[in-house]
């Protein structure tokens, strides 16, 4: 509620078009549904294909379940991450057009069709071992209404296999980059294309990597400008960010 | 150089239209410099507006000059960052035009006047301190031709100087949110606007600051969705990222 | 044994209303009971409504089971913290009104009615996935013989939740904030409020919140004063904490 | 403001006794000074004795001395921290009652008389060389209108100094304890008194100290109850906290 | 095999005492046995009384069952560490005598009684977490030969507990002083006593402990003098220290 | 494909040997097989003896098999690392001379008997725990053609069965030094020989190992000159590097 | 004060042979002088040689001149560690024994002659960087009474040196080992000697040294039994240390 | 002096062609020269080329040039890494060849030509800021004997710049890669050529590279094969590893 909108409603309380209780409701903006244990919020412009998104990681199967029923009662697609099978089951059981990625972990329910965006997201990999966060990258963007384009195993050890597929990547709008072990391909990337790039590192490798430090610090010290970075095997909020930028 | 202009050169050589040591040279696409001690990178399109780049932390005053002077052969505009004062001095020597904002550290030349984008990007930072990487993201941006509005001063301990700007700030195309200490400032912009979010994590701080990291594991951990990270003090990488995303 | 103790104390053995061995005893103050693996400290002043409290973490069940049953020879109440099921099931085999709190993994047997302060303590969390720790300082307060408001996912991704609270946590002697992730929430509260606010980091996160170290520096470095902190994931700490300031 | 204040204000503007425009400036709460480079704060409640707060690390000269110009019109008391010389010498010339504690670097300005608390704030630290800490503690507690005993050089390689003054720390509402090297000493006091004790790690002490990260870690894990902690050498903000407290 | 000795095995191969071959050999100085997967290092001079160690951490039950095998053809007693049930059950299927310290996890076989020494060892003990820490000291210094005596549960939080106890503690000859968390009972102690004290963090605690860090932290920047430390949960290290420093 | 491979191409292209189409797929060189979810890389000059390589963790059974499956279709010899007992079975199933060393934890399958280098690499180890990473080094090495000496448990503790061994490791052409703890044996080494030596730093050790940090830090703070390093406990890596000098 | 000493004064109580206030006095034990910054600790038994010692780092130089002023009143050996040139001057201007070695950074002033120990103290260092470790170590050893072998520049990587100097280091009763870089030279020597070794880490180095981090962990992880470690650089606290066990 | 050189000793002492006390020096092996603050290791064999090498950081300017001094006795080449202006004016004193490079910080003294390698060394390095570890350790390459090829300002930003080298990298016998910021250079060098890679970390960033620290966990991860990484700045260390290998 801006400024603006205080002042409409403002003038509205002078004209008696409506009661005070009426007025602080609209001031105080209910704009989430308590649960007891948890608050839905709703307080993004709901518009169209933009979907519900639950992190189910540390929340028990039951407040999972519980969640998405009351999401449920609304028209909107929903978007579940770090989800696992048993998550799922209990969702299908409310809801049969529930689907589940096993690699990217995401619990997806598209209620409503939404039309892909004609530019492309470029969800560009180092290795298989990145395939999850791959996944849940690309279902957080088609269920946010994204097309995209996937390239793996890319890593820069074999750097012709990049090479060859640059023009897909340099066709994007926006260019994930996902990547563990030292993390060189965001650099690499980002010295040949000038779209933005969102560098994800993943907590792919062993040893010195330190659960993806390594791969998240090299990311941060790119030497190419127009990365930026979240945060290790963050492939939604990536997604998320890449989609806001495709959209605009 | 991509696979259409390879199968065009080809053609062209069997054509006989260009003979073979000419096609090399295209192939070999000589798109940089050599200064021995460096080399000038002319790869990227150079559109209108786009400036010439140096990083002068590191340099010598002696290097940064010469750098300038071969760039000044050419009609671009140039944007030095991390350059002190005596490197403006000798740059000054060569080229009047040269700017210096001595809390940004950037040298700027602009040799031909850049249109500004209608739709800005919005600078917004935490507190005082934070005014260098303020200085440096707005002197990248507007260089790179992009109308700017900065927010300064509206860390979360007072958090109603933040949202009395809130409108300015989400009628920017994209936001740079600049903050130290604890870096909250990142999360609750991301989580009052749809729009792409950089955050950029100062040093400001001091004991468990660790020169900028409470700061940027703080952005990275970020509970609001479309936000990511640059480097610590990276103004120049935001505002770059930002110009990139702006232009769209 | 203070000064004045002693003071009183020579002063008997020199009227001879206690003998040397005696006064010995006092002075050497056996304010513990020796259990061979452990000595429980009775050292506190014992007042109306302050629990035993044992930090089960690291123990046996038997152990856990040994020093309850002494305590039980005590009025007092008593509370055990980290405690898994199987120790309560051990426990309330020797007392039957011993209460379990899973979430909170808290042990509490109420042998005395402890009448509640008027003052309340606020416990306010930024997510569904803090309510462990949010559980284990209500059990610790309310044992404590606190009122207590919980109020809970307000984080700071969309705070107008958190605002529409804001009278409750106003109205609050002292608030305890707790959050993982970037811990944003205890700047933006401490901002927000003129009462001490004792700050919780958890290990909720993932990545780059390193098992609760980046929600753990962000509090520490917090740009609102009256801001303090304790360990991650220490919600008694914190209630007992703000036990002593509510009962001041 | 609050709920009740809409209400009221809501009230004021059906009765037609505030045109819209005054309601708006009241909603919009213009509680800030704006300078430009900073928004000077004045949203908490004004009461007598309260100070205006700068915080003068990273800050110009010329930027202190113009906030404090600012603070002056108003009646209230002044305290900058981290101040040096050459900014008191600058305040002085504009303020001839502004005082300097060389060692606690804090600028105070007491324009009106604070009464002092009869409740007092202990501040204990272990060594001499966290002085500056206890100034700066010292200072800001005094200007807060809190009473104060400093109980220095009481660390725990020879504990009985600290035994020596146990029953001054034992008479205070709230304890402040100082420590760098291994901050033992907030445990120790921690484990023998009942109420509030705020810990400040601070860096005092070399090689694996980590610049007071194991005072730090030291005090963060403290087995005593009751010890929540600051930033490493934030005395202001352990006094700012103390005296709420100690106002309570 | 000093100059003193080479000295002389020369000047018996000049007298062709003993020939080329055994000279070789005895310069060689094969002081070990080969096992393939392990050499079992004899090199220490055998006085009555020390045993033969093994790391059991990272072994196989076979190989530590083989290794302790070839030492039981020797009249040495026999330690190991960090040894499991298994291990222990293989043990004893080839050892009759031999015995295991679950807490302690150590693997002792006494093949000849060692006179204990009259002066003591003291093992000091903030908790009963620690527990497992004092067994593997106690444990390996008593197969050393020494007479040890225990304080546990002597924590800083109760610090009275401990001062009960000083006179126990400051007869012994050398002390180790185990605690995890702050780690402050190193400080109190060394503070307390004009004998060596041998701290042992231990990883007991949560959160900001780091898995002991917190603690080894805390020792190396202990303020009291006389006190060093051995690595995180080294229970056996401690004592063997302690042992050689008691036999002094 | 280089300057000198385009020129003849670009020739073949004039003289019409060549058309057009050919000559793009020469010059994109399809140097990998694509797989879907990887790409498996040929890019490396396929020297007789040199294997394919497959690194499995994090990989499912079926992805191993799979990639195994199409590099059976051509003439190398196999290897795989990090793979698990299940992933051997299933390649045992369709490639019967499949090899699995459980302790390395590699898969080799030997198409091509591979003539050894008349030179050897010494792979000299401190203790038997570090033996995974030593069969992990010996498998690459000798897959890769290189002749090896094993030397196991000759850690500095007990520094005499080093020096016993020191013939064998300085008659190497280049020294693999594997240890864990301190790692000082890759000092000790790198001081007594004129071979390069590559450090292995293990995870071997508990406390302040941090899972191999303490080695790691220690091994590129060597004093010794020639000493360089590669990630804990990446034996494959050390084995890769030493055989490419070997074969120099 | 112990228990046998508070029962003869109990006993002198009773008897009437002191009255009560001196009984508490003597019980008070006023074991330090106070100076109102700081508390000269007293409460060492005064043993023939016990110097007493000043941490000089971070105090002014007027504030060393003070305390050791007031120690001058007493009849004995001063040491001050971390002092500079300016406090030397200070020093020596009020007492012209005083001494000062400006590698070491030590004062020393000898008012009565120490008799040395027969047994010796071997300060073993790695490179000629230690050498203000070494130096502090040793002033602190001398004053304390303790004879000492120095034995410099023999760090691993070219171990022959240490090895030519065993015979020296093995004839001690206890060995102080000071390394930086990887800190190897602590394991060797503990691999070799009998006696007890404390081990100092420098911050010698550079990179990945971390300030001493680096040899800090390696001590602590030493494979050498018998080793226990002192903070990084310092000299002082493992002569300390070793004075006490040379003393044994 | 190896087990050969014993036996024939052994032999000549039988024989009585030798003297004990020459036997006895002979296996003393007096291989360093004393000089009581250091001990000039001679122990390498000395074969034509191979300097002697002093690190000079952390020693006066009169111990560099004393160490120099008695070296200058000998026939060798030497050389100083870490040196400054004022140890180079010494030098120059004694030795009018000696020479300076410093940006490299090296002094050199080339009393003997040293015949170039025919392979050749490639140094390649990201960006200007890298040359001083570029210019140290070409320095030390050279003095050791070797060609060497320098390509500098290549890093992966700009990629086209280093394919462009390839040819010249591609034909090195070890390539040392020298970069800061995220170090990536070193995986896509490494993944293009079959030759030993040796990766250089440097300092060389701000904020998040942490002194070097995320150039070289990248360096350790670099998913590249062949690749092992020494020291941040090691430029030296480096350029010897390069050197034994390019001799082999």
């Amino acid at each position: 509620m801006n400024k603006a909108d205080i002042k409409k409603l403002l003038q509205r309380v002078k004209n008696k078009e409506i009661d005070i209780e009426a007025a602080m409701g609209a001031i105080g903006d209910l704009s989430y549904t308590e649960m007891g244990f948890a608050k839905i919020d709703n307080h993004r412009e709901i518009r169209v294909g933009y979907p519900e998104v639950i992190y189910a990681e540390g929340k028990t199967v039951e407040e999972v379940k519980s969640i998405i029923e009351v999401m449920l009662t609304k028209d909107n697609n929903i978007l579940a991450t770090r989800a696992n099978e048993k998550m799922y089951q209990a969702v299908k059981n409310i809801c049969s057009e529930a689907n589940y990625n096993p690699l990217g972990r995401t619990i997806t329910i598209q209620k409503r069709k939404v039309p892909l965006t004609e530019s492309y997201i470029a969800i560009v990999a180092a290795g298989t071992s990145d395939l999850p966060v791959v996944e849940e990258a690309a279902e957080t963007a088609l269920i946010l209404g994204n097309r995209i384009e996937k390239i793996v195993d890319v890593g820069v050890a074999g750097i012709h296999r990049l090479f060859d597929k640059m023009d897909i990547i340099r066709g994007a709008k926006v260019v994930i980059v996902i990547a563990g072990m030292e993390g060189a391909l965001a650099s690499v990337v980002g010295g040949m294309v000038d779209k933005p790039v969102i560098a994800v590192p993943t907590s792919v490798g062993y040893g010195a990597s330190f659960g993806g430090l390594a791969a998240l610090l090299s990311m941060l010290n790119s030497c190419a400008s127009g990365v930026s970075v979240v945060n290790i095997d963050n492939g939604f909020g990536a997604a998320y960010t890449a989609s806001i930028i495709n959209k605009l």
